[in-house]
């Protein structure tokens, strides 16, 4: 779904929001205008939840890695930004855990909401959704005609777990009481949430054994744990075992919508509210039932036995949702077969959650520096690519532990800047633009010139310096690792019309050792914009010997080649350059500080690019570069017609000429300045760029 | 009540100990031998009753002005001490505020609580008394049956601070359950505490407006408010007015002991509790009983006026206290007629508290420095008296707002080797010993010798840089202010034989211009002493112009005075000293160097003091001093036989030669060494050694 890019000033902060229920509640919130900023310590949860939901939502979503426990740096987000309103998820939360560590459960839950609620009043902040659970009603059965559970249910939770949430309750109706006329609570009774996004990008992932029945039999189902224990099967009911209110964790997410806008738009400005809802379907499962709908999802029965009733466990917990759907004009949508179909999509595509093998995290120390992370894919393998939030940058490429590309190491080298584009992704217009001046529907608009009187790489709007979001990563098979990034390109007040989402995946074969990426960009508001992307990695494949390319021997698919001006700027003429194709027996050397490339080579000059999106059209090799000393070799592929080969003589920042070569694969220069090449670089609503470049490896001589 | 100094290592860390019930709980512990420290963040109490318990216990109390909210802070305590267990009184407590402010309370009470169990574990602290409230019952006349209250009673708080009370009873509990075999928790239950202790030293000191029945009740007694208000007189009572159970704070007080007692005795180590028990009389008495009680105290029966039923209040809340009794083997003693007697006498001694008009104080800024304070009392009137509790020592002493003594301005300037005794108490034996040694019923001693070979003073045992423990500031009659000062004076493994208990007491009458100090000691362990006490003011009656006693002119009442050798030990002789008697017409005037005095005068050579304690002797003047400049007249008198009579030819420190010049009332120079004198200098156990001093002043010509 591609719905643009959000502005709304309603911030919601989403304590807690990088867990189960809160990324799926973050979810639908950016669903409905909200903007969300997302406080979590992470204790129990994966910031990468929120750089996959930054994927999902296209949309920013700040984040915080705070204790609410800690005043002072909670008090940080009150003052950086303007918050409308608090959903609070954040809370220690399994019942048996309670048991054992329950002073934890009571400095954690209780403190962290006193902290919230002192702010939320210094800042006046008035509204406010808090994450309750069924379990403060304890036992309803104790009571005559409690089932299904009103809200009217007498309390009386039996954990330490219940108590804090019960105490939070008590907390907010004294608070209401003794200012009736500001704040606006809302307390959700959650029942048993269940499934997973349909995206399969966000989900539950518990930590250690799971204790609830889903995740357990999910990890049964993908070979994690052995069996199912069902606790008891002599229950007076259907089937023996005892029935629960399963709901959809999406159902659940709506239902914080739900509150949060009659919170807005029921309750008047100088009015306050503290009430609770149940969120719950109505409809009871007995543990068989939803084992059963569970493996029907599955498509195979899973193994469980039966074991004795659990200490606590009760027979039935079934929600009276009545006040929701008629206050809340919510209700639950989503059935248990749905809920056991999604949450087997997200097992099955990620059988080991947020936790990838064989990925891993730098971030920088500041807790706001979770958006300039480093993030690894294949670590620990024979390949292995280390890319930067910065530029969608590729930092580090490794081969058998040897290091092949030129990179920084912490965010500060990309923000430097003489970084000469090392690694980044170009965009949204690669090479130059002359005069930094074109046309588009009659409409003329101007770049600022950097280059020689032209514009290159999108002179001052270059994606090179700007933060990518995610990164989403995933293992989709073995040995496959891809990270996709993001970027919301707002420029339409600046030199290039439209807005646009881009997306940059890069995904690293190691069986194959090949490096793939695929750009992809679509206009989602705003005119039709110039465009042309490619990847600037220098490459010396003889890095560990020395800080230069000399010796690299070099083919290419073709020397013809764009001729230029002294500025490198196309005259229109095609010419042969001295280089060796592939044809070649005697491939060409690169020296000391001869030959020097920094041109267009073209492909196939008869072939003219009919569609905007290269990336389903088949993959050419283009340029063969190996190094005897190292004895590696690289060959690039791509979709793309032409591709630039420059041989870094104006390497600056922290390295030196010819350190590097770059092969910057792409649209022809200037494109859009020439009427028989435009057509391949204008982006319009409803089309798509798409363009593929290969990096790919071996250790046998060309 | 004269009960030896305690040592027990059984610490108990008294939270709130300042408070109503804390202060009288520390009194009990102290009478149990428990040694205790007290922490209190005087948010609703006051220092005063630390000082006081001191007095009243004979007891140093280790005091912390400490937030309990604040772990860190906290944590130093724990580290400092040595806590076998925590009596846990700290925390908001009015039911109305804490419906207004309801999360200061939830933040309050849980923070603090949660970091003191927090630091119990990591310190393995496992006796835990807690302060509950029969608050957490709510109305118990809901349920059939109810009244008086089992400890079985459903809870059901109906306030914030009910509900602060009733969380922590859960969070106990749950910790309990956490791990049976270690945490020892008892609950108590306070039905209504009133009263105050019968010394009349300490009681409840509400700040405010009271919002109970008697201390309310008592501010009108003494005119602070106009009427009592009797909410409802229609309930269905003997006499149409709620019945409450009433209990005498020393009562309640007890019931701690016992449930330390039973924590201690009856349950074993690796044995875990926790157990609710009520603290009430089970006798429910109406307010129109309390209130004919109270008027019997008082002999006077004070104004009351009937007004509407208050919301929230129920018709009968009494205590079952059956579990209290069978298991701590506890009950009240005392009746509510004897806790509105001793109400009454401590609301007449203290009509406004603890808190005394012309009384001030000034501590360092360390929480710890509450020990090192200087109290003005007298303050902004014309006459008025600092005192330090560093060697009891008179600071400051003030006529028309001019300083006539030498001082520093904080207790440093007093820990300085070079003090020269400015302003101290001197003892236990003040002036020459010769050689440091002595005999006692045929025992050597030996002091250290540090003055020219003999000791002075009491040498490295001088009073003069020890704390003092107080002071009991009291207001007894108008214009007239006394402060207490006590001394655990424990040498008796050095250099003196036998463990002291000296009390300082300093009494200033502002319409008199007089300032009395009365020193008494008695011998509680160990053998008999020698002892002879005085206090060691410079004198400077024209300070405010320069700094030197040239131009003061004096008068003895006698010139004779003990002869002395060069280091000032007497020979024996009684000889005539150059100066002028209270006969003469020409006084003698002391000039810039000459004339130097440093000698001991004889009041009456004739005279044999026959007691020890010379306080009920008759006062007589033995000095005058006038300066013209100033105007101002010193008298001094004393029930002493001798007096020293010092210019101040080596005053040191920050002080010159002859800045000030110091009169010392005592006993005759090394009695103890001289048959003739020594039965005057010796404290046997069972005797009261005494001596007063009088400093008064006025403002006409001698």
């Amino acid at each position: 779904m591609m719905n643009g890019i959000k502005e709304n000033d309603k911030s919601v902060l989403v304590t807690g929001g990088a867990g189960y229920i809160g990324s799926h509640t973050v979810a639908e919130l950016v669903e409905n205008g909200y903007k969300c900023i997302v406080v979590d310590n992470l204790s129990n949860s994966s910031y990468e939840s929120v750089a996959r939901l930054q994927i999902l939502t296209k949309t920013h979503i700040p984040f915080y890695k705070i204790d609410l426990c800690n005043y002072e740096s909670l008090e940080n987000i009150f003052e950086e930004n303007k918050i409308d309103s608090v959903i609070h998820f954040a809370g220690l939360k399994a019942v048996g855990e309670s048991t054992k560590i329950p002073l934890k459960y009571y400095q954690n839950n209780l403190i962290g909401t006193l902290n919230l609620l002192e702010l939320m009043g210094k800042y006046n902040v008035e509204k406010f959704v808090f994450s309750s659970s069924a379990t403060v009603y304890g036992d309803a059965t104790r009571f005559p005609n409690m089932i299904p559970i009103p809200e009217e249910c007498p309390l009386g939770p039996t954990n330490p777990y219940g108590n804090t949430k019960f105490t939070i309750e008590k907390i907010l109706n004294d608070l209401y009481n003794s200012n009736q006329s500001s704040w606006k609570f809302a307390i959700l009774r959650y029942f048993n949430p269940i499934g997973a996004h349909p995206s399969g990008l966000i989900g539950e992932d518990p930590l250690g054994i799971p204790n609830n029945l889903l995740p357990y039999m999910a990890q049964v189902a993908v070979g994690r744990r052995d069996k199912l224990n069902v606790f008891g099967n002599d229950y007076e009911t259907r089937d023996g075992t005892p029935i629960r209110d399963y709901i959809h964790v999406v159902d659940l997410a709506k239902g914080h919508i739900a509150a949060l806008k009659y919170l807005d738009n029921k309750i008047q400005k100088d009015e306050g509210i503290c009430r609770e809802w149940n969120l719950g379907s109505g409809k009871g499962s007995t543990v068989l039932e939803v084992y059963d709908s569970f493996c029907g999802a599955v498509g195979n029965k899973i193994p469980y036995e039966v074991a004795g009733r659990r200490a606590g466990d009760v027979i039935n917990l079934t929600a009276k949702p009545d006040r929701a759907k008629r206050e809340l004009e919510w209700e639950t949508k989503l059935n248990v077969d749905i809920a056991c179909k999604d949450l087997w999509k997200w097992t099955t595509e990620n059988p080991f959650g947020y936790q990838l093998k064989h990925v891993v995290e730098k971030f920088a120390e500041a807790v706001d520096e979770y958006e300039s992370r480093f993030v690894t894919i294949g670590d620990g393998t024979k390949f292995q690519a280390t890319i930067a939030n910065i530029g969608a940058t590729l930092v580090d490429l490794k081969i058998d532990g040897q290091s092949v590309v030129l990179g920084y190491d912490d965010e500060s080298g990309y923000l430097n800047p003489e970084t000469c584009y090392v690694g980044a992704t170009i965009g949204r217009y690669a090479n130059r633009i002359e005069n930094g001046a074109y046309k588009i529907d009659g409409k003329e608009f101007k770049l600022t010139a950097q280059d020689n009187g032209n514009a290159n790489h999108s002179s001052i709007n270059s994606y090179h310096n700007k933060r990518f979001l995610g990164p989403l990563v995933q293992n989709p098979k073995k040995n496959v690792f891809t990270a996709e990034y993001m970027l919301l390109d707002s420029e339409k007040t600046s030199e290039f019309p439209g807005d646009l989402i881009t997306v940059v995946k890069y995904e690293l074969n190691v069986t194959e050792k090949s490096l793939t990426m695929t750009y992809k960009s679509e206009l989602v508001d705003g005119k039709a914009t110039p465009i042309n992307m490619t990847n600037h990695t220098y490459f010396n494949l003889n890095k560990v010997n020395k800080d230069t390319i000399e010796g690299t021997i070099i083919q290419t698919v073709t020397n013809q080649s764009l001729d230029v001006d002294e500025a490198l700027i196309p005259t229109g003429e095609i010419i042969s350059r001295e280089i060796e194709t592939f044809k070649s027996q005697q491939p060409t050397t690169l020296g000391k500080e001869e030959p020097k490339f920094d041109c267009c080579f073209i492909i196939n000059e008869k072939e003219r690019l009919t569609t905007l999106d290269t990336t389903n059209l088949e993959l050419r090799s283009v340029i063969r570069a190996w190094h005897p000393e190292s004895n590696i070799n690289l060959e690039i592929l791509t979709t793309e017609p032409t591709f630039q080969l420059y041989t870094g003589d104006f390497l600056c920042g922290k390295f030196t000429e010819r350190e590097g070569f770059a092969v910057e694969p792409g649209r022809y220069i200037n494109a859009i300045n020439r009427d028989e090449w435009k057509d391949s670089v204008i982006l319009r609503k409803g089309d798509v760029y798409g363009s593929k470049i290969v990096y790919k490896f071996s250790q046998t001589n060309i």
